[in-house]
């Protein structure tokens, strides 16, 4: 069956997910009777600096919405054809399994005020529960040599050590979007609620020494790396994530809420010892994640949330 | 002149960015030799769980590219009207000035550790210099009605009192990126490091009307809002962004670095009263900014970031 055909075939039942940034949706829906997922994104100008983007050319239409001194703005029409100007590009999968549905599916995501009490007596055990099996791929980069053969970096004092290495989001090869990870040796700082004055000079050497082993090793300068941690991070042995500032797009994985700058943990902590540990936290948590599913946690959200 | 007009007058001259992620580009051209910018950036679909997204009405015409195994993909064009599906929206500054055409021309970013000497060397000087005519368009919308009839909330008080409108980034239609923006009445605070101890209640105040008037007005729960402001900001009257949750990144805009929850402002002025005057913060800065020109500030970032 052709491609125009099986689209003429799909039968729409849910919309899964969508993105108002990259502009694109994901359907699930059938064709004869087996799941199919249809994901379109909507297609970038055709960039080429010799073009004439004359709007004459690139408007059929236009409604204004506001305007307000200097500054207008309005809905257009673009002119488009499929050879040169397509509208989107689709992706279909047919037949598509659970685990795709699963995948491609989006979940509704919440911003958390996190306090101290909520860290104790929710986020504490969490942790716990997600230590040993699941984190055994980390120490085996650590201690057992595995991904050693991408390694920028290998320190193995067990204190103040750690392996900087790319992360699987990098390419390798393009020096816009380089992203670096650096895993820590010692295995005492699950996350940031860890962090306490104790640890100035741990944090202070190796953010001097990821930038000066990034900048020899890549074409990038000292202040173009962003150097930042997660909470909650997607694992609970304390890792640092090293972009590009010319990164073009990192969703949420950059975002406030999510990413904090080693450097405010730095000055946190010099300001205020215990910063992390009186702090109230506020962070997104996916409905799909472990502690929204904790027995209590969510009322513990609601009462914060509220106020 | 009417939008349409100056769109129909706009005479093309140069691409100054363009954006793969977001499908956006920024044009420079003149109307009747005055510089004028436009921006044009796609739009996302009409996301409503209640809508059938049948491929036969979404889908105008396809053309397959390839396929593998279950993996299809293909170009589209897709139906397109004014009224429910733009296929972009543009924004018009006309006439421009030369400060606008450095803002919107792609540049180079550096990761500034802005110290709270090099703040008030450089910083304080340049934000005397960035009021009066620059921000009239702010001054009209809070005192002179202007954009009134998109107001979501509006207190004059002078001191307490701020309005909340919808963003111009936002298209006013889809929920999943809801941008909303609150510019306060008070005219002594210009950025973060203005803020004290003395603005706890204030602030606290503001976070709860803007979280009550917009659950009210908007399909939108209190946990689905991520508040915050930026710095630096791009102009020196206090103001807050209030994001959807589920605007799954804004670029820069909501990133670490530039971007800071209005709950990590209030908790550090609770902890720390003169946090934001005494702390170095981290912030990207592009070349094409006003204060990467000022002689010395580049040389004190340079000492800055080596340390």
């Amino acid at each position: 069956m052709s491609v125009n055909e099986l689209i003429a075939k799909f039968h729409f039942s849910k919309l899964l997910n969508g993105n108002p940034q990259t502009k694109s949706i994901v359907l699930l829906g059938s064709i004869d009777d087996q799941n199919a997922i249809v994901t379109i994104e909507k297609s970038h100008f055709l960039v080429d600096h010799e073009k004439d983007f004359s709007l004459a050319s690139l408007v059929q239409d236009s409604e204004i919405i506001n305007q307000n001194d200097i500054y207008y703005w309005s809905k257009v029409l673009l002119a488009q054809n499929l050879n040169d100007s397509p509208s989107a590009k689709l992706n279909l999968i047919f037949p598509a399994t659970e685990t795709h549905i699963r995948k491609y599916a989006g979940q509704n995501h919440h911003y958390v005020r996190e306090t101290p009490e909520m860290y104790n007596k929710f986020v504490v055990p969490y942790i716990e529960s997600q230590k040993g099996d699941r984190i055994k791929w980390v120490y085996n980069i650590l201690f057992e040599g595995k991904e050693s053969e991408t390694f920028v970096y290998h320190d193995t004092d067990p204190v103040t050590g750690f392996v900087l290495l790319p992360d699987m989001k990098w390419d390798t090869i393009n020096m816009e979007s380089l992203y670096l990870c650096a895993i820590v040796n010692r295995m005492d700082i699950s996350s940031v609620r860890d962090l306490n004055s104790s640890h100035i000079e741990y944090l202070v050497n190796i953010q001097k020494l990821i930038k000066k082993v990034a900048t020899e090793k890549f074409a990038v300068q000292k202040d173009e790396l962003r150097i930042f941690i997660h909470y909650q991070p997607s694992y609970y042995h304390f890792h640092l994530h090293i972009v590009n500032v010319k990164h073009p797009g990192l969703g949420d994985g950059i975002a406030v809420g999510k990413a904090i700058l080693l450097d405010d943990v730095i000055e946190n902590i010099k300001v205020t010892g215990d910063y992390y540990q009186k702090r109230t936290i506020g962070y997104l948590l996916g409905e799909n994640h472990g502690l929204w599913n904790i027995d209590g946690y969510r009322e513990a959200h609601q009462d914060s949330i509220d106020n």
